[in-house]
């Protein structure tokens, strides 16, 4: 397998779209809404637990609720506060596990420092962990099982990487950035797809050089702008999961500096309007099956 | 971090025996089985149910029963016909979930054809599945959590990384083979030790040239001799997973071709005496873990 080429490697990368990716599959899901309604007489609910004051997260949230809603799904928003007991947030998620209405359950990341986040994500009930972070649904997904859910960015991700090359079989795929959240659920969805993968570290000692190597470059550091051009193998795909905003004119930047890696990339992902629409587009679609599936 | 190279390149590399390894790791071993009898009247107990008529399987399961009673551990082992019933494997499991004298269960593998390998596997209390293979305990380890267990073989052969180089942050490692049994594991397991990994699968298409850019090699492929000097960074460490019985010798293999690549590599494991005797004592070890949590 080898990457394919679209167009003579001189001119500037494709820029696949994500925005428009989001809508053509949220039309798809908006399909399976419908169908659920008229079948089972049912609409799909959300609910994301919002714990302390994290004004970023207060926009995500709303973000989810709104897009549930323009679905016409039900989605509820359930903002405790910072100093709340563990042993308080456990009952909560508890009655919610035990709530027919509600089809998904995501504890929105990240978390007030002294909660001990394993806990509280082991806590959701795996058929309604949405955001695919419980133990049991990262390790289906590292037995290459398909019955769990996957975490919602490297879904997107791979949706992205697969409209511009379905077959993945045989190309190499760096992973820039190890967590929990990205990198190593990527790394594990690229493998189940045939890759080879390579996952770096803040502490590898040679990035560019392997990133150079790469047919597809998974970028999730927080780093802005670390990637430049010399990190590029010519064509390769180029996916930016970075999102960080400049303090002094509010933009938001990706970890890639877009005009210096698309003149060599064969596609490449633009910050905005890339992966983060597709990550809360694959929340809803795991939210959807939880709710087919119950 | 770079590798350490406690000899000149230009001698042989050194042979990390395994062997001893283990036989070090079960004395301390039998030190905490003495103390869990003294402190606790019990003895951990290690059930491994086997299906079928595996040849092989027959002989790990009496090397596995024989290893456990030389440490004063109880051993039970359940032989099951090839054609049970996957209703009947599953209530043997249960029992032995909710028998307080086993405190650690292992189904040996390869089941059957026919069987569902997963759903049997998951069937386990993630509390007594000391092969690590539950969804649960992988999960916790692709989580890069502490309080699950991991599989035998990657925490064997890690341990053996450790004896030769026992700072990994940094260093490349590169697993050749992406099994749910090994590689994946494995490079999980070198993940959270800080280093950049590399996992190959039968698809990659250089996978010599990814190889030799590793200051740590993990081969576990099946493939007889696929390893040569020419996959290797000088002074690496290379850990051969393999063991391939030759059809004419009767004797074992690896996956490396031993006298070549210690010509180059720093550290090297043996087929047999390598990885093979640790993969047993991290079994016990991880069966007196389940007995001290009890």
């Amino acid at each position: 397998m080898t990457l394919k080429t679209t167009f003579p490697l001189s001119q500037r990368a494709l820029i696949i779209d994500g925005r428009s990716a989001a809508t053509d599959l949220k039309a798809i899901l908006q399909k399976r809404v419908n169908k659920l309604y008229r079948d089972r007489k049912f609409k799909p609910g959300l609910a994301v637990i919002r714990i302390g004051n994290d004004s970023a997260s207060a926009i995500y949230v709303a973000s989810k609720m709104k897009q549930c809603k323009e679905l016409g799904m039900r989605g509820f928003e359930i903002a405790l506060p910072t100093n709340i007991s563990l042993k308080k947030i456990l009952s909560r998620i508890q009655d919610i596990n035990e709530d027919p209405e509600i089809h998904g359950l995501v504890v929105q990341l990240p978390l007030p420092k002294l909660l001990n986040k394993q806990k509280i994500l082991s806590a959701i009930d795996p058929k309604k962990d949405v955001d695919g972070l419980h133990p049991q649904n990262l390790g289906l997904l590292a037995a290459g099982a398909s019955d769990g859910f996957s975490p919602c960015t490297p879904l997107g991700c791979l949706h992205l990487i697969h409209t511009f090359q379905p077959d993945l079989k045989g190309l190499h795929a760096v992973i820039v950035g190890a967590s929990n959240l990205v990198g190593k659920p990527m790394g594990l969805l690229l493998l189940q797809q045939g890759c080879t993968i390579s996952i770096l570290n803040s502490k590898t000692v040679t990035p560019s050089d392997i990133a150079r190597t790469a047919d597809i470059l998974v970028v999730a550091t927080g780093k802005v702008g670390l990637v430049t051009k010399k990190w590029i193998k010519p064509g390769a795909i180029v996916i930016d999961v970075g999102i960080n905003k400049d303090e002094k004119t509010g933009s938001l930047k990706g970890d890639v500096i877009f005009h210096d890696v698309s003149k060599v990339a064969g596609a490449i992902t633009p910050v905005p309007g890339g992966v983060g629409p597709m990550t809360v587009a694959y929340l809803l679609s795991n939210v959807i099956r939880a709710a087919e599936c119950s």
